[in-house]
C-alpha cells in the first residue's frame, strides 16, 4: 500500500476542470500500487483513479506506459484508459509530480486466488500479450537477465552470515541463468508485474489488470514464469500444480505455446523468481527501519527459487507433453 | 493514514449481500481514519464506507456512536450515516472485526484551511452541539481532564532529560487545569476530534463532518478549544487570531456563548491541547520504530499549550468583549 504525496484540495480542483469528468465529488488517497501515490476520485460522472507517479518510475517511460494502456483498451483488454483533457493531454503534473487520470474499473482483486482464478489470468495475459503485437513502442527490461549480477551485488556486504551464504548460493544459480538464458524466444510487450492484486475480477471472470508500470519487451514465457511464481503457490510456500495447468491451459487456448517455450518453462520460472527475489533482498537490505513501507520478505522468493531448481522439467508445472 | 485489516473478496460479497446496495464493484482500503480500517466499496448503487473497527475503539461504545451518527443525519447534519441491513442491523462483523457499513460524503478536507473554513466548522460545530441535545445515549469523556495525570504519568521514564524537564513542566500546567477546570459548563454530547482531516467541504461550504469515534458528553466551549487548536494556528505555529474570530463568530451565530463559556474559554484551550499533547506524547513514547503507523510529534501541541497559557484573556481569540 502507498500514497506518498498529498494533494491540496484547490489544486485538485483546478488540475481537474481541464478533463471533461464533472464536477469533483472527493479524492481519497487509496491502499493500490507499491510505486506511485493512488486516489479514488469521484467525480458526478463517476469514479477515476488519479495517479502520481513517484521518483522510482521513470518520468521518460511514462508516455509508453499511457500509450500502451490505451492501445490495449483500444483492443478489449480491461485495463486503465488514460483520460485526456480537452487540450488532448494525458501526462501531467500535480503536487509537483507526474500525474495521470485514469479510467476505474470494477472489480476485486483475489485474496485467496483458486484455479479458477489462475485460469482467468492465463487467459488474459494471453490476449495481453497479442494485443500489445501492434503497438508502435517498446521499453527495454530494466529488471531483466542481464541487471540481476548487479542487483545482486549491491545487496553485498549488508547481511550477517546467513546472508554471505545466500550471496554465494545466489551467485551460483545467476551463473547458470546467465549461460543458459534463452535469447531467441516469441518476445513483445509484456506485463512483467501481474501478481494477483494487479489483477480483477467479477463473478469469477477478469475484469481488470492494473499497474503497467513495469511493462517492457521480453520473452511472452517469462510473463507466464512471472504468473506462476505469483499465482500458484500457496502461503505455506508449496507449489499448486492444479493452478499451474490451468493457468497454462487458459494461455495456450488462446496463445499456444512453441516447444521451445516449454522447454524453457523452468529457467524461466527461475528467472522470474531471482528477479523478484533480488529486488525484494535490495529494498530489505536497504530499506531503513522507520521506512514508511514495510519492504518484503525475500525468504518466500527464496524458496521459490529452490523450487523451480528442483523440477524435472517442464511437466512438473502441469504440462501434459 | 490506515488499513490494517484485509478484507476476503468473498467474504466481502457475502457481507455486502445482506444490505439493499446493489452489486459489490469494488473495494479500496482508504487511507482515512487514523483509528479503523476503511474501505471505499462502490456498488452499482453508488459509493460506500465500509469500516473495520480495530483494537483501540470499544466494541461496547459502537452502538452509541451509530446512533448518534444516525441521530445528527435525521437532524440534517451532513454525517455519515449508518446503512441498515434488511434486517434492520448497522453493526456487525467482517475480517473478525465488528463492522460497519456508512454512506458516503461528498467533499474534500481542508489542506490548508482558510478564515472561510473556520467559520463553517464553527458554525458546523454549534449545529452539531444543538442537533445532540435530544439523543438518547451518552458516553463518558475517557480522554477528559481526570484522564490526564494517569496518561501523563504513563509517559514517564521513557525518554531522555528534556523528556523529565518536559514531563515536570507539564506536571505542573495540569496542577492548575485540575484545580481551576469548570465543572458547571453547559454540557452536552461533543465530537471531540473536529480536525480539518474529519471536515470535507465542497465550494467552500461544510459539507461532511465524519469521524464520530471520540464523540462523547463534556462541555461545549471544551470541543470548540479542540477545534481552535486544530484550525487556528499555522503550519510555523503561530496563531491565527482571524481564524479563531470567525470560528467563534459563526459559532455563536447559531449557538451564542455564555458570558462563563467566554471567560473559561483560554483554560478550555489549554485542556483541549493537554489532551492531544498527551495522546501523542504517549504514542510517541509507546510505538515501536518499525510500527505501521508513525506517530505525531507532540512538540506541535507543546506550542500551542505555551500560546494558550501566554494569553491575556479570551479577548487573545479575537472576542470583542
Amino acid at each position: 500500500m502507498a500514497v506518498y504525496t498529498e494533494i491540496d484540495d484547490d489544486a485538485l480542483v483546478d488540475f481537474m476542470s481541464a478533463y471533461d469528468v464533472g464536477e469533483v465529488l472527493s479524492c481519497k488517497g487509496i491502499a493500490e500500487g507499491i510505486e506511485n501515490s493512488n486516489f479514488l476520485v469521484t467525480t458526478t460522472s463517476g469514479p477515476f483513479i488519479l495517479t502520481l507517479y513517484e521518483k522510482r518510475v521513470d518520468a521518460a517511460d511514462l508516455p509508453f506506459f499511457l500509450g500502451y494502456m490505451d492501445h490495449l483498451a483500444g483492443k478489449g483488454i480491461p485495463c486503465p484508459i488514460p483520460v485526456k483533457t480537452r487540450d488532448g493531454h494525458d501526462l501531467r503534473e500535480l503536487s509537483k509530480r507526474p500525474a495521470a487520470l485514469i479510467t476505474f474499473l470494477a472489480g476485486m482483486w483475489p485474496k485467496r486466488p483458486t484455479a479458477q482464478h489462475c485460469g482467468g489470468v492465463g487467459e488474459g495475459l494471453a490476449r495481453l500479450h497479442l494485443a500489445g503485437e501492434d503497438f508502435d513502442g517498446t521499453r527495454a527490461n530494466t529488471l531483466g537477465v542481464s541487471s540481476w549480477r548487479e542487483l545482486l551485488t549491491s545487496c553485498d556486504g549488508h547481511g550477517d552470515n546467513d546472508q554471505a551464504t545466500l550471496q554465494e548460493r545466489l551467485n551460483k544459480v545467476l551463473d547458470t541463468l546467465e549461460s543458459q538464458w534463452p535469447s531467441d524466444l516469441p518476445s513483445g510487450l509484456i506485463h512483467a508485474d501481474l501478481f494477483p492484486d494487479n489483477v480483477f475480477f467479477r463473478h469469477g471472470h477478469l475484469s481488470g489488470i492494473i499497474d503497467f508500470y513495469f511493462a517492457c519487451a521480453d520473452a511472452y514465457a517469462y510473463d507466464i514464469g512471472i504468473c506462476m511464481n505469483a499465482w500458484c503457490f500457496e502461503a505455506d510456500g508449496s507449489f499448486n500444480i492444479t493452478k499451474a495447468r490451468r493457468l497454462l491451459a487458459e494461455y495456450q487456448r488462446v496463445r499456444p505455446l512453441s516447444d521451445d517455450e516449454i522447454a524453457h518453462l523452468p529457467i524461466l520460472c527461475q528467472g522470474a523468481a531471482m528477479r523478484f527475489l533480488l529486488t525484494r533482498l535490495y529494498d530489505w537490505v536497504n530499506t531503513p527501519a522507520d521506512a514508511f513501507v514495510t519492504p518484503k520478505n525475500p525468504e518466500e522468493y527464496i524458496k521459490k527459487l529452490e523450487f523451480h531448481l528442483s523440477v524435472k522439467g517442464p511437466s512438473s508445472y502441469g504440462l501434459d507433453l
